[in-house]
């Protein structure tokens, strides 16, 4: 039995379920809330980080012990990538979207936007706003370059790199902030990405009480 | 030729120096300060974060890729572990220390009392401290735990999580902000540490303007 405790719109948990899916492995979901964590939750995790994977008696209690894990259990497909050079490409990418991205435009933006209402019963700040999408704006240009000279972001093969971007993307693209006008090379890679069936279930999540980008699901865009 | 581009206190910096001496893999050291890049640094990691390791033609931006790739590139002496088990125990330690214990003890503490005033020229907060300390308690239970029932952090052999775990603490010895009289089993497990002929170097390392505790860097303490 295997089962992911994760939450929609938390990328790191798309990151995940997006991952199993490319390597053909079922699991049940277990739906968690961001910042409520259930208690079976809390007795895996108990810092109640999401998202958590059980596969047998296995516990992975993060989104990088999880990605690590199925690359080592399940290495095919290989989704690391071959090769010393093309693993540290992965890699780079893989944290400059967890870390970089998810501070400079997560937070900013789908944080600032959605959660912090839902969650605190907060409004947004309007400078905090300003800076998110300045700081996507730049982040973009970075995804612009590689997908420019890139078939995949981290080179010729599909990798983490592209499942960690596009679960990074999704949420800020289901608000609506991303101008892919402005990114032709980017939103090209994301069409690919769309269209794959692993990430097709993704499109169809709904937010409670937020509408999606009317673009959102759609394949071509 | 293989360069480190690191920085003595820096938590991260010190798991990618231990773990190349402990795979017995030679380096230049090129000494950063935290908070000051280096423009040979940014060149390498525009986001300027601590450290960079460069392996021929190789650029591992940051602690996380760094110590995949050498795992990857160098795999003797295994230090991710055999086994899935255990590979998920050393990672799940891994990130444990490198997010956890970093935000709660090196932040609240280290930062505060050392780096807040070096960089920013601005005095501890003193409530910041007393949750340090209080998170620094709980923490070092967790050790205790785990060094009562393994000769090691994740079980019988020596790994990636012993090397993380001995680079944020050390840094937080350093200051004397330990009590190690009421951790006896982890004190016997840091002992071990420390007598390593790869964790010598770190226990001569002086910090500008600050006197280590006077047992820092001795073996038996």
């Amino acid at each position: 039995m295997r089962i992911l405790y994760h939450s929609a719109f938390c990328p790191f948990s798309r990151k995940i379920a997006f991952g199993l899916k490319e390597k053909k492995l079922d699991f049940e979901h277990q739906w968690e809330t961001v910042g409520k964590p259930s208690s079976r939750l809390l007795s895996l995790n108990p810092w109640g980080e999401l998202p958590v994977l059980v596969d047998q008696h296995l516990v992975c209690v993060n989104h990088y012990v999880s990605s690590e894990y199925l690359e080592d259990a399940y290495p095919n497909p290989v989704l690391m990538g071959e090769g010393n050079a093309y693993r540290i490409e992965v890699r780079r990418l893989v944290s400059w979207f967890d870390k970089i991205f998810y501070q400079d435009v997560f937070w900013k933006l789908f944080y600032e936007k959605i959660l912090k209402c839902q969650l605190h019963h907060k409004a947004p700040d309007t400078r905090i706003l300003k800076s998110g999408y300045a700081l996507l704006q730049e982040h973009m240009e970075q995804v612009e370059q590689l997908t420019e000279t890139h078939h995949f972001l981290a080179g010729k093969y599909f990798s983490w790199a592209d499942i960690t971007g596009a679960a990074h993307l999704s949420c800020i693209d289901y608000i609506g902030d991303i101008h892919w006008k402005l990114f032709p090379s980017a939103k090209e890679w994301y069409c690919k990405i769309k269209s794959r069936p692993a990430f097709r279930p993704f499109l169809n999540q709904i937010l409670s009480g937020v509408e999606p980008a009317l673009h959102y699901s759609q394949l071509d865009f």
